[in-house]
Formats: C-alpha cells, sequence, structure tokens
C-alpha cells in the first residue's frame, strides 16, 4: 500500500509536527490502519503518533470516539457528519492535537446509486480550529486503488493542517 | 509490508473466523496498525474485523484497553505481562472473540540489553480459554523486517486460536 513517495511524504510530516510538538490521532475505517500503519513506518515516530482508532464496525465507532449511534443511523457511516464525528472523537478521546477521520465505501461490495463505491469522507480536527471536511469519489477502482488514494488524500490533511 | 503469500493466509483466515461466526479486534503496538491493514485489505473482512487499537503510546494503552500503569512501570511497555493485558483488554473493550496484542522494539533506537531491538511480546486471547504469550527475538534486522516478522507471528496466532 505504501509506496518511496508516501514514506517520505510521511518523513517529512513527522519531521514538522515533530518541531511543533504536536500529536497524531487517526479515526479509520475504510483505510483500516493503513493511515496510521504508513505514519509508524517511519523511525522516531512514537515521539508523534499517539494513538489509533481503527473504528471498523459502527459500535466502535460510537464506544470508542463517542460518534452518535443516531448520527449514523440518520446520515449512515459513510458521510460527512461521521466523518467530522470521528475526527472531533479521535481528539476528544485521546491526547493528540490534529486528528484525522476516514470513511468510506472500498468495495467490491457495499455501495449504492447515492454512495458508489470510491466515496470517501475526511475530516480534520486540529485543537482550537473548526473542522475540515473532505469529499472524495474516486470511481469504482478496485478496493486496493481506493483504499491507497484514501490514504493519500488523509495524509494530505495532515500536511493540510500545518499549512493552514 | 504485505505479499500475496500473507493476503492469502488473511484471506482464509477471515473465512474460517466468519464460518465460526468470531469476530476480531487487535491491540498493536509495535505493528503500528499493520495487522489490522492486512486483515482488512481483504473484501467483506467487516464480518470479522471488529475493531483496532494502535495503543502508541503507554497513555493509549492504559486509557483505550485499561493496561494498567502500574504493571507498565514496573515491566516495561515491551513485556510478556503488558502484552497479556493488551489482548485481554482488547477482548474486553470490543464486542471480539479473539484478540491478539503486540508490543516490541522495531528499532533503530529504544533497545537495551535486556531488552533489544527485535524482542517483541506478543498475546492471544480467546473468549473462555486462557491467554497465550509468545516472545520472539528477531534480533536487529531493521525496523520493516521486524515489523514485517511480527505481522507473520500476529496472523499466525490468530491461526493458532482456529487449531485450539
Amino acid at each position: 500500500m505504501t509506496t518511496p513517495v508516501l514514506q517520505a511524504r510521511a518523513a517529512d510530516l513527522l519531521k514538522a509536527y515533530g518541531a511543533r510538538r504536536w500529536k497524531i490521532a487517526t479515526a479509520e475505517s475504510c483505510t483500516g490502519g493503513h493511515v496510521i500503519a504508513l505514519l509508524t513506518d517511519i523511525a522516531g515516530s512514537s515521539a508523534v503518533v499517539e494513538r489509533g482508532f481503527v473504528t471498523y464496525s459502527n459500535e466502535a465507532k460510537s464506544e470508542l470516539i463517542g460518534v452518535p449511534a443516531e448520527l449514523i443511523a440518520a446520515h449512515g457511516a459513510v458521510s460527512e457528519p461521521v466523518a467530522r464525528a470521528m475526527s472531533e472523537g479521535a481528539l476528544v478521546h485521546s491526547r493528540a492535537d490534529v486528528a484525522v477521520g476516514i470513511t468510506g465505501i472500498a468495495g467490491p461490495g457495499g455501495g449504492t446509486a447515492a454512495k458508489p463505491v470510491g466515496l470517501v469522507h475526511f475530516a480534520l480536527s486540529v485543537k482550537g480550529r473548526p473542522t475540515f471536511a473532505l469529499e472524495r469519489r474516486y470511481g469504482d477502482l478496485g478496493r486496493e486503488a481506493v483504499r491507497r488514494s484514501a490514504v493519500e488524500d488523509a495524509l494530505g490533511l495532515l500536511e493540510k493542517a500545518l499549512a493552514d
């Protein structure tokens, strides 16, 4: 799932976060741990990576990071409100300064007309700032490519937190 | 980090767990999410993979899965008691039937004479059975190889749960 380019971006990211003494938490659904795995591939990442939640089931989203079950019932697990609740919940339920939430439909099954395979909702929460949400529709590229694209965009959001 | 052989093993594992209606939780430290990432690479894994804890910091180990801070202080985060507390805590703090805990020293830094780089403690908890612990000393193979070896052994423990 990783590439030398992604690893170099992750290394740069961790260096910049380390310089600010910022810590990261992740709340991953469709990426299933690949974002935090990429970050922790880098030696010394323990100074920056605080914890990760792989909230694959709806119950995990509610029990671990406080995503209201009613929000999931109303909007679906793959939705902007749930992505926002994931990153905000990861921030509250960790000691991190920045958190990213990722929920999507990697496929091959699970797509509908309104929420097709390849739809991924992201959210970025930085302490003291409003949460930023991002929607991507990659199309039905295949499970691996959807997940790899989502990992790249999640990394992009963590980079964006530094630039803002 | 993954290979076609590992992916085939993960696919077989998920099929066997699915047939038993068993769910999996993971508590990863040194593998940083690679075990659950491998499992969730497989389509349909949401029927089996319930949640994952990437407890990279000591606080995460205590706050998310109830590893007593005194246990970490007494034995160190990389120790058999902490690995046991991780898999048992992952079982308690999830809806899974089987949980694996992994804590080790991937390097390049962090090793000592007693706990060198490449030391990894694993534990496997299955509902209603005593926890099984495993210690591996891979040697200083490099961070990536230590982590890859640990992912393979964690997968082996999840396979062992089926065989016992």
